[in-house]
């Protein structure tokens, strides 16, 4: 397969670029009968669009999306959904003047040297801008998942730059208030650090790396295929894939380096796991506890102080990207965190189900 | 594809348990007229061998690998390549007592309730014998890519449990020291403290965890398929796959949520790259830079001290797991990730070549 | 990959539906820097649109086809190519009688049990309206394989129920006159006698069957993947995906049966083979000869003619189609075959370029 | 995926060349559970095996499979399955002088020209030899297909060169017969006249073509992903890919090129289908009808008569292979062709079961 199609049985496939006529995605594998609408779908991509809060890029864009295929009378047909989302606000004049020149920390040299040259209009089809069209195909994988197994996914900033937000257990989290503030935080009280942070910044014309956590609840047991497409591999695979991303975690993460086997072991009861160290996966299938996935987003490449680069001549050139750029892609990232775990669920539930679905387990589920 | 095959043009399939007859594997796509021998195979097989130190496992593996087709007269014909090996070494008595329980933080009740029943001799197919596959096909990868491209993998670990080795600087890691040494480690001081620690946790019967670096140098620019299939997005896949890994860095890795954007860029010139936070890959695609991973694997959960579990009638139980297992799987997971980042290097170099071998950059290669 | 997505490393995505808000496609891994313009594929679009000639359908169809992405100052950048065609020309009335019914040899039946219901404007997902896209698509492939390798894909229709062309040898092909005649015929003197069959049957209200062939040249050795992706079992793939095929043959396809082995080998000699009783593949790999398929046809399913069937609830109905339909598919299907053949050759190229770019041959090329 | 894997849920994949160590296949994604033994497999080999039967080939191979993992106290265990043969009966020295020639009408120049060498002893990868694995993996997928669902896949020779046997309706099969002569014939009256055509072929030296059948009985409706693999499509796919098919028809096959539509409709009652032309499949998905597919097969192009060729030097030369050899391949591929076609279905059931096992259609199926 080409890089442009997600997953095995339930799949995404998207095009477009940020200055080009528009976003396309084609989601393949939908189950038939799942109330869908394009309302559905611009709930997240509203979520995700900047322009909605000061704390985010000073752009505005438009993601206004189209089913064009696969819906009838309001259901899924289990026939492939297009989606059309036309751009709308793109300044060309913005980036003329980098036509010839890479910037440092884009994907500008890399991309010029795999296919000899690149749509310098902005970042092409290595914008930011493509994450609109993983967001509305992830909504229809978050409908399925939530009307059919009650799956519900959702995402939240637990850093930016230096400054942590409190750790809030998963049961107090009130994702009423994660949903209504800027920075999808869940600690009310680091709101104000937060914005001071991002303010500096944008006034210094630099920019922050964040860090942000995903939760799925609701996840019946069994989904992942071992050895290769165990659950965790292709969660780490989905969220690696977004821009910015450099690290991702599942469960403890990074910090059981420094952790005893005894002490961190998921015990069971017969009322279900006495600890979730593993991030609800074990042996790389889902154990039915919540599932934990955490990740690290760098500072956003485009900044407007300068930095050296070259042209692709060879000359040595200073970069200053002028026009309106975000401060912290972290603000933005959460809903397409969410929607990247969706497309992995799904895919896995459809695969699992494919293969076991005539499965008696021994015991009930225990979570 | 079903989850056991990994790669799109070089692809990997295995199959085997770690009490069944063998381990199997068939590596496709492999470019012909490479030299290979089962010699080849087995110096990083014996690498991953348990026993080969008194600081890993205390069982023996046999790990003799046959080449049953794919190769003529000493060289890769284009047709698949099979490999077998014969398990030899395993003791079904030790693990006859756990047949109706679930082992805590194992795949034990994952796999039960997603086929149904389980092979309880061991892990069977979630034991990590299985990587001993991922290493004889990765050194096909692994030798292809040195003979046609100059590239070299290699890894090293940097902090077991919460000793923390030196950070030595890339061109400075003596490999002769690294691969002589029982731990893979870089860093001549930090030897004995890994000793002792590893020490007490077998006395102890419990295990720790451990973080270690993949480094491939050589890469040519230009590999990577955005947006899905970028190179660390698949790298991140294939990582995460391996048993006990729970997170995945790339370049910088989790530190870049505290980097401010202008200090932290891969600015260059026309002799380089002149800093590689991002590890080898921008926007997806590799830059020519070396690539960096880290990882960080849980503590084994196969321990000698007691944890609570349950058995299949749903009865609490306490476990304590016979036998002879390793207090850090750290110790033995380096040739397994250097394996990966051979089969992901090797599958994505076939990928890049076969879109954009007519392509002509405007510059030659800065790296 | 679910069944939307046609090649493996030049994918072609579809979707869309008769009476749907329209079509799309994305097709993935295009190398770069090939010019491509909205009028290279409204050229084969033009070819398959019913409405250019007295003797296909009476409907009329608007496939005006709009590039989204992936082409950049008019080459294709190596990123994913979006296409859209908005339907213009359905009218619901004509079907909505048949909202409970099954028409008979339609996929009404298959696809209501499988998806548990269906669009029932007309074909929905079922209709050939889908293979605008296939030929859109395949455009792209053609304009490919022209550019840089010289490969000329041409179709021609050999049969229409039971009168048969004159078998014209390849070199003696005028494909002008093929282009500009209703049937994509080759053999002059037949034209009467197509047009006859095909005016009684619509004046019957009823529809007849076809043969064509398709033919590739230029075509390099080495294409094809043995031993399940061989490039005979991948045309007949595309051959047979199309709808009303029910029959794939290469080179003497079904007449092998009473050949003798002596009789009907591919000689070769210095100057090249001798034969072409394999149709330009041999062991599945391509020989450099031409390429040779042909294909039948069923009378279409939608004719005016009364047909028994059941509806939803089980009752029995006599079907009578209303509207305007085409008496003899195979006269619109020789510009899809063309196209499908242009996906597997693309396909293939890449595939083989990517593992084999570094062989060099005994020999040269024969052909 | 490279060439060697067939099928996306429930995947096959094989190594292994005539004259090498072995052939082995991986068979992932089998659901769990199903009871499986090596005697299963020996069957279908034993089938297919030259030297059963005067009439086959005079080479004798013994084709004993082992398995080596994935079935767990006689069940299937939802890991993946994999089979090993061990080659004990080749005769290099029958193969030597064919070293620097191309074989007419053989892969040796195809093969020759995609990796740059060969394994010139037989066909290496090329020859049928490797059918065996597909027949030792069908027969897995044929056991759960029958296990689960009844179906029943089952082959037969209708023609042998120009001598055509009786054409026997589906209900008066008696495959007790079909299975005890050497033929896998059904017709009990033309067996003398096959005997004396493959008599006088092996006396001449030459080969003579054959055609046969497969039918599939029990299917559930709903098989199939439209609109690329669509079943018939991997139908065609699966019979195209073994070696010497040249034409693979479905239903009426070629023969609904001269057929009027209202007069070969598959009309349909409450009590089920009126007719089959369509050979149960309709609009690319699965009807509940027996599916039918025949396919021709070419003679054998190993033939112990004369034929000019040339070798890797360019010089002409006059080929004549000696050995033992089989003068119609068709007596040997009514199990293959079995094999392939429990496959493709295994995998749709396994792709469909995973999009749409909660899918209520309106009425229950009609066959």
């Amino acid at each position: 397969m080409s890089g442009n199609t997600f997953g095995k049985n339930f799949t995404v496939t998207t095009a477009g670029e940020s200055h080009g006529v528009g976003l396309m995605a084609i989601v393949d594998g939908v189950p038939p009968n799942i109330a869908i609408s394009e309302a559905d779908l611009q709930i997240d991509l509203d979520r995700r669009k900047p322009g909605t809060s000061k704390f985010a890029t000073q752009r505005r864009e438009d993601d206004i999306v189209e089913i064009i295929s696969g819906v009838f009378e309001g259901k899924t047909t289990g026939t492939p959904i297009g989606l059309l989302i036309r751009n709308t606000n793109q300044k060309s004049k913005d980036y003329s003047d980098i036509k010839d020149t890479f910037r440092p920390n884009h994907a500008d040299y890399t991309y010029t040297m795999k296919y000899g040259f690149r749509d310098y209009r902005g970042g092409g089809r290595s914008s930011a801008r493509e994450t609109a069209m993983r967001v509305a195909s992830g909504a229809i994988a978050k409908k399925f998942l939530f009307e059919r197994l009650g799956v519900q996914i959702r995402g939240y900033v637990t850093q930016i730059g230096n400054i942590k937000a409190k750790e809030v257990p998963e049961h107090e989290i009130d994702w009423e208030f994660v949903n209504s503030n800027p920075f999808f935080c869940a600690d009310k009280d680091i709101l104000p650090a937060f914005e001071r942070l991002i303010t500096e910044c944008r006034e210094q014309g630099t920019s922050v790396g964040a860090k942000l956590t995903v939760l799925a609840t609701g996840v019946p047991v069994g989904l992942g295929e071992p050895i290769f497409d165990r659950l965790d591999a292709d969660i780490a695979h989905a969220m690696m894939s977004i821009n910015a991303v450099k690290g991702v975690e599942i469960g403890d993460g990074m910090a059981v380096t420094e952790q005893f086997g005894h002490l961190s072991q998921d015990e069971l009861s017969s009322n279900g796991f006495l600890a979730n160290h593993s991030g609800g996966i074990l042996g790389g299938i889902s154990s039915g506890q919540t599932i934990k996935v955490s990740m690290a987003l760098k500072p956003t490449s485009s900044i407007t102080t300068a930095g050296q680069s070259i042209d692709i001549y060879g000359n040595t050139v200073q970069m200053l990207t002028k026009g309106r750029h975000d401060p912290c892609v972290g603000v933005r990232a959460t809903p397409i965190a969410e929607a990247m775990m969706a497309m992995v669920l799904a895919d896995h539930y459809l695969r699992h189900r494919g293969q076991n679905a005539d499965v008696v387990p021994p015991i009930a589920p225990i979570e």
